[in-house]
């Protein structure tokens, strides 16, 4: 007769399971140690008895048996066959049997405290997607990826010495990253004054760590990229949301937090703003430097995607010109991709090291392979030639996109024509219709940001941003015909 | 005659610098204007004039001027020539000439007070190397690899899906990784169990931040791994370091703490354990996973080097018996390359999503082409491969490092041979060598962590963690004799 441990490890082998019948084994009876179903010193049945109970080969309980015992869970008690070993301890408890499917889920509930509810973005399921900016990956060449790949992958596995590396980055990044960004953008850099980071996203949380205490006030506005306002908030500071119109960040309403609050950081992205697209304007961003000094914070210029810009050169970042102030971070994901997941920050060399410190804390270091992939396609020009291609077909798709918007929805909405980025700022003229799309928009399996995914507070203007260069003009045509759909 | 900010100007000009001159005039200029030696509504000279003082071609103040004026710095002031926008501020400061040479350096310092002190890993320099237990790159196929980043970088290119993704992986990634952990480890578990992270320390951050709230309690080994005790301080948990023997880690002091604080998390790495390799034996387990249900804490399980287990089969995780009490981690790093940057962690779904949270915040998501090339490499066989081919190089090494270590420093160390992971454990007879082989090392060009890195508390006792498995025959008999001759 089966005793109850028995029948129990019988209704849990599955001999369909990716898991080897005997770790199955293994796994059932160190359960059952565990839940106090078989105690210390009980006799097993001998290996051919549990074999034909299990309808298993008795080679498999054999193994199971020797692999246990050499872990220490069951001795060998020579002749009179094999007992639970007698170390181990009785159990204190009463034997639970969880009533769950996976039984893991319904304990694990004692000591996780779920985070606070913020919406989690998903992958893409089918439908339309409507961006907010992201390049066309369609358009960069895999080539000269999978062969800048291949180089690093043969120097990692031709050199020890690149196993565990430098927490601010690669050096051969580093110093094309700063090369880049002296002769581009007019940054006073070295390679001292660079981290690499895994996106934007990351040199956010990484400056908020150095910067933040709990309990410190960041400034944003009221408009903004949420996730940076997460990252913010997860380091406990209070979020101080201002005001914003086209010129850029309200320096008043700045000055006015100040007074009140302890601030540390102001995150801004003064060429693009996020999402309204606007510039920062030259008298704002004096005062907004002229605060920093007075008041002693930073300024955190997120310059998410710097080389597309279409009315004119782009403008210097401030950190080109005030850098004792600034914590600069750009990224490859808009021109190259985003999958690649490299960004950098600029700061002073103490920022630097600081920075390399939470790197150390958080992910160590970042992937040395794609790194020295990325720096192999700046050296050798493939990004500056990609950079050009794509310019010119996003420009021409930012006015495609622009005369759609104008023949579709002109009537609705409200936008300028930016002047750089890869994203429109569409304005309802009646909320209503607002309220109409992003109701009616799942569906007819249309997605997007919806207006509240970039409020800091709840009396911000609601609109919504729609990337354009992603979409060839056929799918921007059918994009913005999806959007008008949803009115009717 | 030059005015002050001209002379100055035209000091800061460098025609060998990588910035463009035009882009050095502008940066020059709007710096001028941001330290009060420029006022607004001040006429500029002639772009002919300036171009002659400064010794450039006029065209290039030509571009700078418009550049300025398009960006509302400057304004035309018709025929009288150029002036500085009178929409601009006073500033309302002196102008202060920085003093650093990188102006930067000097000012920064108000805005951010540098991190703990904690020493920097930064990357090797010449001489010779002792790891904590790498991997030896060498051996790692770059072919395949290449090749799988090619099949990614394709895919990435070809699909524009792809861009940003779920924060918890790579399907395909996710998808291998659970399987592997059903079929090698024993865990019961679903893709939805598992979150692809960027290695171990990424792991263990990532459950720091879902496990501890400032002020709790984490309990770690007297001898650990330092960076995890590091993330744990970060997030503000209080430490408390329990003893260690050769059974692992000692459970009646967990008890201890458990009376007098609020432990939420317990460090353990039970199949190796870091940085003395032995492994946790059952009846410490059971009663590890009985205070866990007791006191209400999670268990990060860290299995950092699984796969290589010389003794026996590899013991079976404890996420594979209690998963409801354990987070549990993994990584390529020792299998594949460090350089990779893929860890896993496997727990109850709803940790799972609370990881994807904080990975939202942390870095948005892991590196595509680098998940899906991976996911390549095991779902093709050559990870299994490689494996297997490593695993009997390693075991060769391990006893040949045995011999070389009883040959050379026999009479000074103990250690036993382990029965898995990458290293040995040498604990000095005599105190005196251990400190004079840490004083002289750096003399020779010798680089290995020092024993107070793996130290919890003061009291814990001292060792070395020397790995063997990176270093070919010749190159351990050298590394061993460098550390004999520091006691010389």
């Amino acid at each position: 007769m089966l005793r109850p441990w028995q029948v129990s490890l019988s209704e849990r082998l599955d001999a369909a399971s990716a898991t080897p019948v005997y770790l199955q084994i293994i796994q059932a009876l160190i359960r059952d140690i565990e839940r106090g179903r078989l105690k210390s010193g009980e006799f097993l049945p001998s290996s051919r008895d549990l074999a034909t109970a299990l309808g298993v080969n008795r080679k498999t309980v054999v193994l199971a048996y020797e692999d246990l015992i050499a872990q220490g869970w069951l001795d060998s008690a020579g002749t009179r066959g094999t007992i639970v070993s007698s170390s181990l301890p009785e159990p204190v408890r009463n034997a639970r049997t969880p009533k769950a499917a996976h039984p893991a889920e319904s304990e694990a509930q004692y000591w996780f405290a779920p985070p606070p509810a913020r919406p989690l973005a998903l992958p893409s399921g089918p439908g339309l997607k409507l961006d907010e900016g992201a390049p066309d990956g369609r358009l960069f060449p895999a080539d000269p990826l999978a062969r800048a790949y291949r180089a690093s992958a043969l120097k990692a596995s031709s050199d020890n010495r690149l196993q565990y590396r430098d927490p601010r980055g690669s050096p051969a990044l580093r110093d094309s990253v700063a090369a880049m960004l002296r002769s581009q953008r007019g940054l006073n850099v070295r390679t001292e004054n660079v981290c690499i980071t895994r996106g934007s996203q990351h040199s956010i949380f990484l400056a908020s760590q150095v910067l933040l205490n709990p309990g410190d006030t960041a400034v944003v506005e009221e408009l903004t990229y949420e996730p940076a306002v997460a990252a913010f908030r997860a380091r406990g500071a209070k979020i101080a949301p201002v005001g914003l119109d086209a010129d850029g960040i309200d320096v008043d309403a700045v000055e006015a937090v100040c007074r009140r609050h302890a601030v540390k950081a102001v995150f801004v992205t003064p060429h693009h703003q996020f999402p309204t697209t606007v510039a920062l304007r030259p008298e704002r961003r004096l005062r907004l430097l002229e605060l920093a000094r007075q008041f002693g914070f930073a300024i955190i210029e997120d310059d998410y995607d710097h080389e597309f810009h279409f009315g004119g050169q782009p403008l210097l970042p401030m950190a080109a010109y005030a850098p004792e102030h600034v914590i600069y971070a750009g990224s490859l994901s808009k021109l190259a991709l985003p999958a690649l997941r490299i960004g950098y920050v600029a700061a002073p060399v103490a920022v630097i090291e600081a920075l390399a410190h939470i790197v150390s804390l958080v992910d160590g270091m970042g992937n040395t392979l794609t790194e020295d992939a990325a720096a192999e396609l700046m050296e050798n020009g493939e990004l500056r030639r990609h950079a050009r291609k794509v310019r010119n077909v996003y420009a021409a798709r930012r006015s495609q996109f622009a005369e759609a918007l104008a023949e579709t929805l002109g009537e609705v909405v409200d936008y300028s024509i930016p002047d750089g980025g890869l994203a429109f700022w569409l304005r309802f003229h009646r909320v209503a219709d607002l309220d109409k799309i992003e109701a009616q928009a799942p569906g007819l399996g249309l997605r997007f940001a919806t207006s509240r995914s970039f409020m800091a507070r709840d009396d911000a203007p609601r609109g919504l941003r729609v990337g354009f260069a992603s979409l060839n003009p056929g799918e921007a045509r059918a994009a913005i015909r999806a959007l008008k759909s949803a009115l009717d």
